[in-house]
């Protein structure tokens, strides 16, 4: 992909004390550093004006509990346009990770969200909201 | 599990207020809704402390970046301990969406995402922060 | 105001280990921490429709900066039936604190953030999110 | 303050839809832009790392309520050290705004917000997180 080159003037203690940040984060170089706080900030905006978007729902909960099971499943299968696939990990005897990842506007997404969050016995719901990349360069 | 039955005495017009969220969100009962509240600040209080939780890392990159597969799996493999299985959906011709399953400490989770976070080409990295479940009845 | 009292089931482990939380935050009652729990999500949802809310909006910024002190109250008149009142605080010789306290829409509570934000010199500016307390017994 | 000029090398994709972003939020220029992007990032580390921090405690709350003015202002005064002033706004005839100016160590300011959240009758609490500005040239 194309890469632009240009110039901007921040204030000198600034960059310093970013240089600083960089450096024990472990990121390789500023274009790479401000180039993540651009994309964060350009994603933080996809979901903000319900455009496409990606990422994952993670769903905790203890099998055991009645039907929850089937009713998690039938749910992903309402919105099968939108569930790409998904993870199951059994955390110990009764806890289950499910991890669903998820494609779609990002109304929809926080659809699915609220109507897995609804269900009885689920103990714990969670996203983490990323984008699809398309217009991420 | 058993169950403990209790009372509390809230302001009636914010009552009213909150059955009428709980009607739209589908939740099934105030039970179900006020657990829901209390888990869900515990789950932060687990991850503000320090303790032990689990996730998922979703990560977003062009798998045609010079060696980035190489060194995200690398990467992955040195916090074997913590990091229990990855997803991977191919998102489109370019675009990968990559979901790391982890659990372990908080700490140790958040710098994990840091590591991941800092691999050159890597376009966004999110985390959806939940629970062991262990604490979670 | 009148007080509702009503019961709910919940797991007894969860409402244990709630009960530690409220204690060691000095909370007085479970029917004050679940109000707060409750009122919380209220809030939440009154600046996600787009309701009657208020805050404040906290700038920072160095008064030395060439014309900021005009450019920000000039905006700051712009939006005079949003704005209720001002606090402006001498940090140091150099930085100063100016707190807005802000009504109205929350669209346009947002908006007044993002202008006054983007006036050239101005450090940094953060938003505290909270009711007007009609709908919040 | 003196500057610092440096080139940075982004996609052309990204650049180009930061400052379509930008020209829509009306920010004056790049170099401002990306400097606020520095500036909110290491703001986010003075509290994540326990810094001296500055910021704006949101208190919501009914003056009706028993005691609830002077238990409020009583608590203001065991953390004067870290209290700079207070504005108090009359919302309408029962909801008052109040908005404590703080400045100290981040845990410690955490702290003062627990505390004044726990206060029976207190309807909302909400936090304005901000930089003293000292290292944030």
């Amino acid at each position: 992909m194309p890469l632009t080159r240009f110039s901007i003037s921040v204030d000198s203690k600034l960059i310093e004390r970013f240089d600083t940040k960089i450096k024990t984060e472990k990121c390789p170089t500023r274009s790479k550093a401000i180039g993540d706080l651009i994309r964060a900030s350009l994603v933080k905006d996809e979901w903000k004006y319900g455009e496409e978007v990606a990422g994952a729902i993670v769903l905790l909960y203890d099998h055991h509990k009645r039907n929850i099971v089937e009713k998690i499943t039938d749910l992903q299968h309402d919105y099968n346009d939108n569930i790409i696939s998904t993870q199951h990990i059994h955390l110990d005897h009764d806890n289950c990770l499910e991890i669903v990842a998820v494609k779609g506007k990002a109304n929809r997404i926080k659809e699915i969200e609220s109507v897995l969050k609804s269900v009885k016995g689920l103990k714990h719901c969670s996203l983490a909201a990323t984008s699809t990349g398309k217009e991420l360069a």
